[in-house]
């Protein structure tokens, strides 16, 4: 097929943009009250409908939806959000190796959590901090480890060279005023109890190091809560997935801010692209994100857009802050649909989940999706909204069904049966 | 949240309540012809849809639809229907008895089935047999049995105390003119072989033991149908799920008359709620019961509400009496919406199946849902029928799906990923 070999596709993400109706916005969701001609355009001329991301009314992380919304099935693929965050974060982790989301953290003296982000610490201290505990040594393991810092009180940890297991336990209680948790293995096995006697022993260490470390008697005479432990959560290994150049012969790139967003991504196959001005908060720069969407078609035939915006302002509860960064979602999007040809590229928008504006959590709701292009089978709905998009003509389908009905609009699936 | 604590649910399932467009209604169902403002006002103000309880066209049971619907995967933990049966009539059950419905039935001397419920023989009678019955001594085995009769000729049998099986084939041919069937083991194991021989000698003996009984020699004195004979069906063992209170960290009640409903709920960690009145017939009190219902919201999180009358009229075949049904459970219902408070209560409304008036039988045809309350998507539909609801915004759902869904707006559900 000639046209085939040509045929591209965009799917752009806003992470948390589905919403449900609000009290405050006269039973309206935010998307239905934003000014969106683009959204409105790719539904208008597109086909739509509704997606769970993992199953209907189960609230999914960003890391398990986007692994849905790139076709593959969470419940049998996904390994824990520690090894994404890693991944995403530069580190290179091998089969095998078990990662760990980590944070600065302020104790007292009997171990209770003061400060979970230790007064958000800034980069430059959290990586002199880092670089001592690099030098930390286990004694009852040959295990290695690798501690990294990332953005201000965020850190990766990933423990390597010996029998290990990501069933273990958080020593993050994940609230101040608790008491630091002792890591607990969560299987019976060898190597779940090994990795939490590691993990055990680390932690004490980094303790003892950080406890008289220069930077934080600087912080404390600055009055500055001390970045005295590292608490650590969210324990995970690289999923066993095949990639989707492997699945589907194609080239992919993701334009994504958020560590974890790349780092899931990555994990899939894709070549991790780095915008100037793109920062995974609401004060990104959407106008380099698409531009760096269009240019990356050039060279790809698929290109995830992720924009964490618009969670970001859910979890705030903040309804009129998340109507303007739809909108320039929607401004993004405009920028694309003005410069790539509809006749060789399909352009596909949903969300990751919904965030609920009035809980400030994910909700386990389903979201709206459209495809607009060539051949698409568009119907009858002209909003892109949650409410419009459920008479649309997809249906209500599952998150993992999205990357194969985009690839077989692109002549990219394989046939099943002869 | 603190609004999240204080959320609440019924649900209102209305057995055999769906049915299919009959000639005689003009190409209307029942639900369609029926005057039922109360319905209405749930599809008007909430969010619509269909439900396959089982699968697409597969009819299903009221256990595995009640089931399914409180949110079960019924193939993978379905294990017959005659543990819920004992169960719901009172009877405890151990992880690895055995349970049987079973019915006293009036066999002829060459063991043909002449009328298998012995002219609904009563309570009184039945009692009396069941106390004989439960004296007999099994001789090849350990296995220990409870006899116990519950409603007119039906009753319960339970095995315990050996290795035993569930793949046991009935006794009961489940037709009048068929001779009684030999139990035969539905695999090759040894518990299975056991249980089988284990049931065809009790049931001998109890045949030995009724033949001769003072109360059937009274029945014949009185051309009364002797109860003669076990028939038994349907073996059954507890099921191995997870109950609703650990899924979902709710306090669950149920308000259902029938044993079999009654021991779903049981099951799935439900208070049973007694009630007045409540029947199971078309006689019930439906009034009773949505009282019932309101006071049960006080101490608990989530009610379902179960009537078996619309079922008992299809099987019927009676259209008319299907629909004055129908027209009382809308009452019922609008007793709900007159004292519960939609702000903080999700009320939801379904069938377990369709029950076809024309064919007296389950069919696999998907059942309306409706779900009003608090920021539900709601759409267009405006009226609680087969047909209406099929365009509304929940597009067709499992019947497994609806108890997360339900849950996932109270929210109860568990975020899966990070």
């Amino acid at each position: 097929m000639e046209r085939e070999t040509k045929l591209k596709a965009v799917l752009v993400i806003a992470d948390g943009m589905a919403d449900r109706p609000l009290k405050t916005l006269n039973w309206k969701t935010p998307l239905e009250v934003a000014r969106k001609p683009s959204l409105n355009h790719i539904a208008k001329t597109g086909i739509c409908g509704t997606i769970d991301p993992i199953t209907p009314g189960t609230p999914p992380g960003s890391d398990t939806a986007t692994l849905a919304l790139l076709g593959y099935d969470v419940y049998k693929t996904y390994s824990g959000r520690g090894a994404f965050e890693a991944i995403g974060s530069g580190i290179t982790i091998s089969k095998g190796d078990v990662a760990f989301r980590c944070n600065f953290a302020t104790i007292n003296e009997k171990q209770i959590v003061i400060d979970r982000r230790a007064g958000r610490i800034a980069n430059e201290e959290a990586k002199k901090l880092a670089l001592s505990l690099q030098k930390a040594k286990l004694e009852t393991s040959s295990a290695k480890f690798l501690f990294k810092n990332t953005v201000e009180h965020r850190a990766v940890l990933v423990l390597s060279g010996a029998k290990l297991s990501a069933a273990v336990s958080d020593s993050d209680p994940e609230q101040t005023g608790e008491k630091v948790s002792q890591v607990k293995p969560l299987e019976e096995t060898a190597e779940a109890k090994s990795t939490a006697k590691i993990l055990n022993e680390l932690l004490n260490k980094f303790g003892e190091i950080l406890k008289k470390h220069p930077v934080n008697e600087d912080r404390v005479k600055r009055k500055l809560p001390p970045a005295n432990f590292i608490l650590c959560r969210g324990a995970g290994t690289i999923p066993n997935i095949k990639t989707l150049p492997e699945l589907y012969n194609i080239k992919a790139a993701c334009i994504a801010a958020v560590p974890l967003i790349r780092g899931v991504c990555k994990v899939a196959g894709m070549k991790l692209i780095n915008v100037k001005g793109a920062t995974g908060t609401i004060q990104t720069d959407f106008a380099a994100k698409a531009k760096a969407a269009v240019q990356a078609l050039k060279t790809n035939d698929f290109v995830l857009l992720h924009v964490k915006a618009t969670d970001v302002a859910s979890h705030d509860r903040d309804a009129k802050l998340k109507i303007s960064l739809i909108e320039k979602v929607d401004s993004m999007i405009g920028y694309i649909l003005d410069n790539v040809d509809l006749e060789t590229t399909y352009l596909a928008v949903t969300a990751d989940h919904t965030t609920s504006t009035l809980t400030g959590k994910h909700e386990g709701d389903p979201v709206p999706i459209a495809i607009a292009g060539y051949g698409v089978r568009s119907d009858d709905v002209d909003k892109f909204d949650e409410r419009s998009c459920a008479k649309g003509g997809l249906d209500r389908i599952e998150g993992k069904s999205l990357m194969p009905i985009i690839m077989g609009l692109m002549g990219k699936t394989r046939k099943f049966g002869a």
